[in-house]
């Protein structure tokens, strides 16, 4: 059956990999599934169509027959259940893998996200040196944890996982704006490991591709 | 096997069902399995043994023989799928279900999250009040999508579900301070349904227990 996901027609990122397709592709690439892509102007996010599918007019949304996904971890968690490569056989590290999808997106992303919608919300605001200085002090001790529970290894528990992808995509996002990561080198290097698998990088070139695509045409 | 979660010594929220061990025993009663509690100092939760656990220094986790996982999505989704009751058998209602647990964690939680956080944390900065109506607008258009996705449905896709129950614990927390849920009859009705339940009842009272006695104490 044929796999669709929902884009932007043209990502407010520009190309740089951190709209939340970006996850999506690069599980699909990671299990080897071709996916079609439908894209979306930011109105039509808005339309009943897109509602339908999304309730939030958010991207991204998954179909693939009968099935229609919304939310990143949700699909994510969907292609590695259906797929071999993302979640460990053995029920235990299974259950530890989905632990860290969760984490990855409740505990570790909430603080980096909030920073970039800040850096462009509230640049002019009176208190905005104070905010992203909150919002830097939470991301760094997030980080610490993070730093300390990784340690030496090359991934968070065991073999590369969803868990890894996904935390893979929200460290990114901090990466793209900040130098903050530099202080955590072996969470820099963590990153590093996940931009140089294969898939991730046919999944980044899928997307930068749209972007080329809509500014040129 | 012994279940064993971790919970506050002293909840913040002073026994009113807010704190996120809150999720796991519900989800434990839905399903009929008993377990223990050991409770935590703040002291405790930042401590190695407990860090071994929850490498973010939180609860609540959760212990199962040689298993133990952290993030109550993750352990809510683990019960779950260890139990009957909690997630549709049909595959594709099952990954419905799981968007929701997504989406109420993801989608709905954070806005509501940083206004309890801004409530207690930002009251006497100078931009309280603003930061107050962004969060509030977010919110607001959370709940607005969500109201017309819910309709007049009892749960949000089908039988109550995992997703259901963390979407409860949600808005739960919304509606202890403030009456911003009020104005989305259908939501105020759906939370009330979820409140209802017996095994939400009995959680509620037990962790209610815990905060009285170490009151008392």
């Amino acid at each position: 059956m044929t796999i669709t996901i929902t884009a932007f027609e043209r990502s407010p990122d520009r190309g740089r990999g951190l709209a939340r397709d970006m996850r999506i592709r690069w599980a699909l690439e990671e299990v080897g599934q071709p996916y079609d892509v439908r894209l979306l102007s930011f109105k039509a996010m808005k339309e009943a169509a897109h509602l339908t599918l999304q309730p939030f007019g958010q991207i991204p949304t998954y179909e693939e027959g009968d099935l229609a996904l919304f939310e990143s971890g949700a699909i994510v968690f969907h292609i590695a259940e259906r797929h071999g490569g993302l979640l460990p056989d053995e029920a235990n590290a299974r259950a530890r893998a989905i632990a860290w999808i969760f984490a990855a997106l409740n505990t570790v992303e909430p603080p980096i996200f909030d920073r970039s919608l800040v850096q462009i919300l509230e640049r002019d605001e009176p208190w905005y040196e104070q905010r992203l200085r909150a919002l830097e002090d939470s991301i760094r001790k997030r980080l610490a944890d993070l730093s300390r529970r990784l340690g030496d290894a090359d991934w968070l528990d065991g073999a590369f996982s969803a868990g890894d992808l996904l935390m893979v995509t929200v460290l990114l996002r901090l990466k793209a704006s900040s130098r903050i990561l530099d202080d955590y080198p072996n969470l820099s290097a963590y990153v590093a490991r996940g931009e140089a698998r294969p898939a991730y990088k046919r999944a980044f070139d899928a997307q930068l591709a749209v972007f080329k695509a809509a500014s040129t045409g």
